[in-house]
């Protein structure tokens, strides 16, 4: 398996509806490339995967554990494990990182879907 | 501390010469947001850390473990642990993801330096 990948390569697949997330992962953490539509909503959830993450392109509105901003390009969270977060994208959409550990085994059963990548285009 | 923060408030350090890091971390991942001046040079080195990444913005020459490849915006790489890798920026430098499982406490001692971030720029 090659260790060197172009993100339009990887397999996106369906986190929730309108939320499509493509991921290099190892053995300790999961690198995702996560898009979401405009408007599109991460409904209020816990897990026991610590989440870091920054939006890349668009902007999100994100609630940590009561804390609320609405974050650009640049703007990051960090959402300890059992820690309760939501988002909603922006008018346009918005394409983040989010890099969990350990490693998200919960998505190793979601829907491939067919899309090319909303980030980079060139 | 708060948990949504913004990345021109994150405090630099410096990891090579012309190699500057901010980063966002809890307990279990460390994802660093690195800048590299053009032609900046990562020397081949190894490391207990997995460490996953893509390039946002510029073009870096990724080896690792013998792989080799240019990688421009979305160009990702997986390094599992104590895997060696080497990078070296394109002539425009490169801004990367670097995430890391355990954490890099290794980064704790390094030169807090001041600078304004290379991306986004608004």
């Amino acid at each position: 398996m090659p260790n060197l990948v172009d993100l339009a390569d990887l397999p996106p697949i369906r986190l929730f509806d309108g939320v499509v997330a493509r991921r290099v992962e190892g053995e300790r953490v999961t690198l995702a490339i996560v898009e979401l539509e405009p408007n599109g909503v991460v409904p209020p959830h816990q897990h026991r995967y610590e989440q870091n993450g920054m939006v890349i392109q668009g902007q999100m509105r994100f609630t940590v554990d009561g804390e609320e901003r609405t974050l650009g390009p640049g703007g990051t969270w960090r959402i300890l494990a059992d820690v309760p977060h939501a988002a909603v994208a922006g008018p346009e959409g918005a394409v983040v990182i989010d890099v969990c550990s350990p490693i998200r085994d919960d998505w190793n059963d979601l829907p491939v879907i067919e899309r090319l990548p909303y980030w980079p285009r060139s």
